[in-house]
């Protein structure tokens, strides 16, 4: 993003730990970031899961110290950054650990933000206003979907204004992201269906970015075909190969949408996560199909490639043909999820939508969409998924 | 490497900023890391091709001072890090800037390992043994085949007993790669065919290796496209799109092999570069071929993968016949460069062979082959190619 005005491309990720039972690691990586004493951002759920317990384990195996702070909730509010922040600095911690899906990701990057650039977390919302470089970060996500373990994002909403703001910002990369897929075993197959939608509006996001580049290709792609290959049979089955497979494409697709950024279909669901505090990889699912249809004729040979990466049998179409069925695999999927599909099904007021497309055409993810949209076109895109 | 006995996979890579003219940013990386005054590591060819008159203008348009070091050789030895460190250290140096091939990226390694580390460099050859952080590092690439300015590696000549020693070691990983592909525009045609030898075998050893993973293959398989597509071309006309697509080849298979590591070409490559201080590049290539008809059984759908990356028109063939037209799709490569295939146009003597299949034999590279070697079956291999 920073780089878009003189077209150098960047690419930037956090070290990956990854395999079944790498958990067990979690001390030996706090202490070679130079951690004494952790502060562990966490919450409920994780907790009554029985990984916190795991966590702190490890850590005393390691002869660290921890103070746990689990005040976190979905779609985490500014004024809770805020609060955690007073906790860390208070216990003198050294380290952090984000132990769960994106909402204590993200807690634990703006607790990191405040204890470095201090003041309240607005001021950062944009990109790269983070300007001191923050605390030992190590991410252990126990979703495969938020990507927020490595990426360079971070959200939270602005209770005052009802509105979800984006930070984005090289000096917020997690250090180290360990990612073992045993942990997603916990998960209710309602989670692992939105978090997995997540994963796909990810790498379809990326892969179709005006700044991606062969660095961020490959990896979107790979997360489509193994998302295809292995979401429904997570839902359905937890098997840890599926399990896995979720946990490498939400992994690949965080690299893409880290480094090539977002489009339209992220610009429209903050919206509506901030204003009705729904799920964010439940609104991305509803969202994407409508976007897609608009998009389509901006990167043909991109969406003839992810449609087949979805499972389309392409042979004897044209490369036009092919693209076009893109939204058709998406329901297809979403369908065989059982995830709902219409906004007004999930408490959304048709009156909101022209305040809605208001915010989406402002959101920093649009920027990087392959076409550009009027407020009249956002609406319309509201319209036809509510 | 170090994870393998705990079946945990790893993926580290620096922050890669890549584009042309990228080269102008080389001031704010250095200032971005701390510092205040750069050690620049190169040597006479970078220099009287003029890129280091331009990084030492972007240095101070930054406000940065700076120290150049260029005695710097191919195949770089022990003790020019042990001489490097110590005007390092007398010049009270902060960060330390590699603008060159891979011989000043990894001389500017070594230094930074005894920065921070002290000693002599040969105390650090093997696995995970640099234990402390070096000093901040950006690797400016002048050539598009080492990787090293990816890698974990740092590889060096121990003159004693004149063996190519390599570095391992997670710690002296560079924080910033700063790709520029209007660098490669200096380079000879000679250079270009062999780094990009390089480049292809670094791809195909870390495709197949026994660390291989989804995180290292599509950058492994799109590499290798990339070099049947612009190689001879890069070669014959340096057409800079030729030029860009061998430097994403090049970093493509630099984060396949720093994370996958390498094989069995490596393995026996080393020996020759210790023995004759002959080109890394080049050594490879005689080598490739060979190694390649004895570990094609071992991997057949990985291999058949890679005939087709080389352009094979794979319709109809099974996917042994595919893999079965490996070596001849490098050997056809190969010719198209006019580089040389055999060992003894190249000075070697061929009563050395049983000791360099001694050296081969024990090489850190051969432990993730994807299969084994004796002594014997690599004195077969040297004499198919001698």
């Amino acid at each position: 993003m920073q780089n878009q005005d003189d077209n150098l491309l960047k690419f930037d990720i956090p070290e990956i730990i990854y395999g079944r039972g790498s958990l067990s690691k979690i001390g030996q990586c706090a202490a070679r970031l130079g951690g004494e004493k952790v502060f562990v951002v966490t919450d409920s759920g994780i907790i009554n899961a029985g990984w916190l317990d795991k966590t702190l384990e490890y850590l005393k195996q390691e002869g660290l110290r921890y103070i746990v702070y689990d005040n976190v909730v979905t779609n985490p509010r500014d004024f809770q950054a805020e609060h955690g922040v007073q906790l860390y600095l208070k216990k003198d911690c050294d380290v952090i650990i984000a132990l769960g899906g994106g909402s204590p990701i993200d807690t634990a990057k703006g607790i990191a933000i405040l204890a470095t650039n201090h003041g309240s977390i607005n001021e950062y919302s944009g990109c790269n206003l983070v300007l001191h470089p923050i605390p030992p970060l190590v991410c252990v996500p126990t979703t495969a979907g938020t990507g927020a373990d490595i990426s360079q994002f971070a959200v939270f909403l602005d209770i005052k204004k009802k509105m979800k703001m984006c930070i984005l910002s090289r000096t917020i990369m997690p250090d180290i992201s360990l990612i073992d897929p045993e942990l997603l075993r916990s998960l209710s197959p309602e989670l692992i269906a939105a978090t997995g939608m997540d994963t796909l509006t990810h790498a379809i996001e990326a892969y179709v970015s005006s700044l991606s580049w062969p660095m961020t290709d490959p990896h979107a792609i790979h997360s489509i075909k193994l998302v295809a290959e292995h979401l429904v049979n997570a839902v359905k089955t937890k098997d840890i190969t599926a399990l896995e497979g979720m946990s490498i494409a939400s992994l690949e697709a965080g690299m893409a949408f880290s480094n090539a950024i977002l489009g339209a279909v992220h610009a429209l669901s903050h919206p509506l996560g901030g204003l009705y505090d729904l799920h964010h990889g439940l609104v991305n699912s509803v969202i994407l199909p409508a976007v897609l249809g608009q998009n389509l004729s901006h990167a043909i040979p991109k969406f003839a490639h992810i449609s087949k990466a979805l499972g389309l049998k392409s042979k004897g179409m044209s490369i036009e043909d092919a693209a076009l069925h893109t939204p058709e695999k998406v329901k297809e999927l979403i369908e065989a999820l059982g995830l709902p599909t219409r906004l007004s099904k999930m408490g959304v007021d048709a009156g909101d939508i022209p305040i809605m497309a208001e915010m989406a055409k402002d959101d920093i993810c649009m920027l990087t969409n392959p076409c550009s949209y009027s407020k009249e076109n956002i609406e319309a895109m509201y319209r036809e998924v509510w």
